[in-house]
């Protein structure tokens, strides 16, 4: 079995990466700062993929394919971006074994390489709207990185659009950052706030970016997903021009969001404890386990646990039998607790002749006699439902918990080590600076829905918890991932 | 519309890129050596890996991911392999703004960077086999590009797998092989040969190489897909040796097998014709275009062409209407016939009258009226079954047509410039390399099928085609992509 996982209490970090390394979900590679993503943690991106593939063609989107090699120039066309991205990007010059006369950069993220190829297919508005999405590895240098959470190549997807109007641009830029918020929600069963950034914390390249944050159980932000609002500026660096339908030329407007394999380091840090991973039903390959005691007649024992697997795999649960008898029961227990199986189901021969079986959730742990009739599927199915929604509350009702209204900056000082702070801003990007500077805590996000709004009476205007001016709205501090 | 597509008998490799380009499937990019995969190109690679994803995983495959960078020490590690992928390769020499101390290589195949963690994964013979597969792009550098078939980046999946035994490892080298047959055949419609490589033709770095190989309408051969016995050669490169069940230290015994997006190309010249794209059902997205007939009562005649369709995508066709007035009935059946939707309706007024309605398959173009009742789903599914039937039966007859049996050196060389010929070799590398200079035909491969090797008398001793020295068997020559 696995190494001892150290405590959320004792190490919050160490928890987690003993975690992600003992349940076998990635581990450093021998290229700095590169991670392998192991079966057991690309499983849970391949569930996390085909839930947003489906959601971005539901929403009119199809898939293409870029290059991963940018050429030097092409990253130097969008001032703001060149300044962004070049300093962390890996810089191919050699190939076919000569020097190449012009740098290629493996892609941070694709806008550059793609508006080249939309400058050649749109000419008219009947061209558009063109809404593609890519799943990709992109690369960005880092320096001190942390499985999932930072590595210097991930994988993502990276949607880009253009418009034919600023109006439909925007309500891409929306229908994107909400997508991603369901599929945050009702999927990782990980509440986050949507809203806007700052200046300071847009894209290098956008007018707008839009994110959602949600609260770690250390009580740190972590951005789960952007959609940036990106005007023309892209189309005005590589000339895309088109004709609208009043026959006068224009340029296209872009957005472009994605979400990365973070988000898998979001969902352990989200949900999982000192006994391994924890994950909700809807992102478990596997979501039942069963555990044959194997005791008196064995074989009796083993068919019945098998039938059970048959019974649950034919209603759509996918359910496995662990019969190896070189491990204990227990040992089997604390195993599948480790990798994160939503429900454990063991049955040994005086449950089989009481007609029931014992199931355990792996959020709560809780036991919970089943009986052994025509009734087994809807039982483990209420289970795995009660579980994926008991997961959202649970995180929701930690980050209410964790989150302070305050009011002057000695109080906040001290709130930002603890989780998220609502406190007025003036506004300036210099106050922004200072905050983060004395604190390490940033302006996480510009909530934009009302309810959360209402909630944090973030519309009252007060004064500036830094500077004292006078501050038209709340904003969402916090230390971040 | 699209440009006009150069006919097969005027210029076959011209009317290939023509094709590749009106109908959208890729384009090059402003990266030397790299494409863009369009959306429609995309499609058909999406529809691929699901079939593929799930044949590896009912075979027992993991995917994961390992890194894109390789360091340069790695590849060195296996003699033939440096010697093999080195010169060919891209090279990261700077990241984060500084140089590298050691030299990065993106991935021209992930052997060596998947060997470096089973060498940490693997101590005991309680950790195998292990069966990982991996979904990727690579870089090749190339000089002559062509699109889909050969180009610097593509993608593709990598199996890498690990075992106790070499009989268990050639037992998976030839499962996967098999799975790769079944694939092109079943899916692709497309025959292939499935057997050896010679010692000159396999992978650097392997043992053995099986392959399955296909004729295009050219009569020329392609390499569709390989799977490599790699004996203990990469365990022995990075010093990865287990403890077997008898207790004592062995290398790990190892395979490798990959198809790449190259399949894309195979399947638009095996099948494609000189008004676009002729894709067999199975791997269209859309299989069914209705275009309503807009005349009389234009309301009437939309409305059914709607239920038609939700009839059809009730009974899992996919099918959509194309209602535009900007574009007349003949320019919409050209455009579907370019883009190879498999089966076009056309309704009007007439029709619904009569109750029936007209339906002509993309790769014959035959029409075949149907019956407008409850029925109609089960019609159109049946013309789908039949065209995926008749165009793999269509191609093999090609293929047999356009192969002969040669026992004459100057009959060989006419003959290589028209098909597959199939002829003594004397087994030795002089020879093979010889026939290449002359003629640029190589031996595809050894067939493995009893009944191929049979249908060409491949067992019957005789003399080489070229040396005049005695040969155990016949082989397949042929000039290929």
């Amino acid at each position: 079995m696995a190494d001892k996982i150290t405590s959320r209490e004792a190490d919050y970090s160490q928890w987690y990466i003993d975690l992600v390394r003992s349940a076998k979900l990635a581990d450093y590679s021998d290229v700095r700062g590169c991670m392998v993503i192991r079966p057991n943690g690309y499983a849970v991106w391949e569930k996390m993929q085909a839930a947003l593939d489906r959601m971005f063609k539901e929403t009119g989107h199809v898939n293409a394919y870029f290059p991963l090699f940018i050429p030097e120039s092409f990253i130097a066309k969008e001032a703001e971006h060149i300044e962004g991205f070049a300093p962390e990007c890996a810089v191919v010059t050699h190939g076919g074994g000569e020097e190449l006369a012009e740098k290629l950069y493996v892609r941070p993220t694709s806008e550059t390489i793609i508006w080249s190829s939309y400058k050649k297919w749109i000419q008219s508005y009947r061209d558009l709207p063109l809404l593609i999405n890519q799943w990709a590895n992109v690369v960005r240098w880092e320096m001190r990185t942390r499985l999932f959470l930072r590595t210097t190549e991930f994988l993502w997807q990276e949607g880009h659009t253009a418009h034919a109007t600023p109006e439909e641009s925007q309500e891409e830029v929306m229908r994107m950052i909400r997508v991603y918020k369901t599929f945050a929600e009702e999927y990782m069963a990980m509440p986050v706030i949507m809203g806007r950034k700052t200046d300071s914390e847009k894209f290098a390249g956008a007018d707008e970016t839009y994110c959602i944050e949600a609260m770690m159980q250390d009580g740190k932000a972590l951005q789960a997903g952007t959609s940036h609002n990106l005007g023309q500026n892209f189309a005005k660096a590589f000339d895309c021009q088109f004709q609208t339908k009043e026959g006068v030329l224009d340029y296209v407007w872009a957005t472009s969001w994605g979400v990365s394999t973070r988000l898998i380091g979001a969902l352990i840090m989200a949900h999982s404890d000192d006994r391994g991973l924890v994950l909700p039903p809807k992102l478990a390959t596997r979501q039942v386990v069963i555990i044959p005691i194997l005791r008196g007649d064995k074989a009796a024992v083993l068919a019945k646990a098998e039938s059970m697997a048959a019974e649950l795999k034919e209603n759509g649960i996918p359910a496995f039998v662990d019969d190896s008898e070189q491990n204990s029961p227990g040992w089997k227990f604390a195993e599948y607790e480790l990798q994160g199986i939503p429900v454990r189901i063991e049955v040994g021969p005086r449950d089989i002749d009481k007609g029931v079986c014992i199931a355990a959730r792996r959020d709560t742990l809780e036991k919970t006699e089943l009986q052994l009739d025509a009734t087994l599927a809807v039982q483990v199915s209420g289970m795995l439902s009660a579980m994926q929604a008991d997961m959202f509350q649970k995180a929701l009702r930690f980050r209410e918990e964790n989150t302070r209204e305050v009011t002057d900056y000695e109080t906040f000082k001290s709130a930002v080590e603890e989780g998220f702070v609502i406190a007025h801003w003036d506004g300036t990007a210099e106050t922004e600076e200072k905050i983060k500077e004395e604190t390490r805590a940033t302006i996480r996000v510009l909530p934009e829905e009302s309810d959360y709004r209402e909630h944090y009476h973030m519309d009252e205007p007060g004064v500036c918890i830094f500077s004292g001016k006078p501050s038209a709205q709340k904003v969402v501090f916090a230390k971040a991932y």
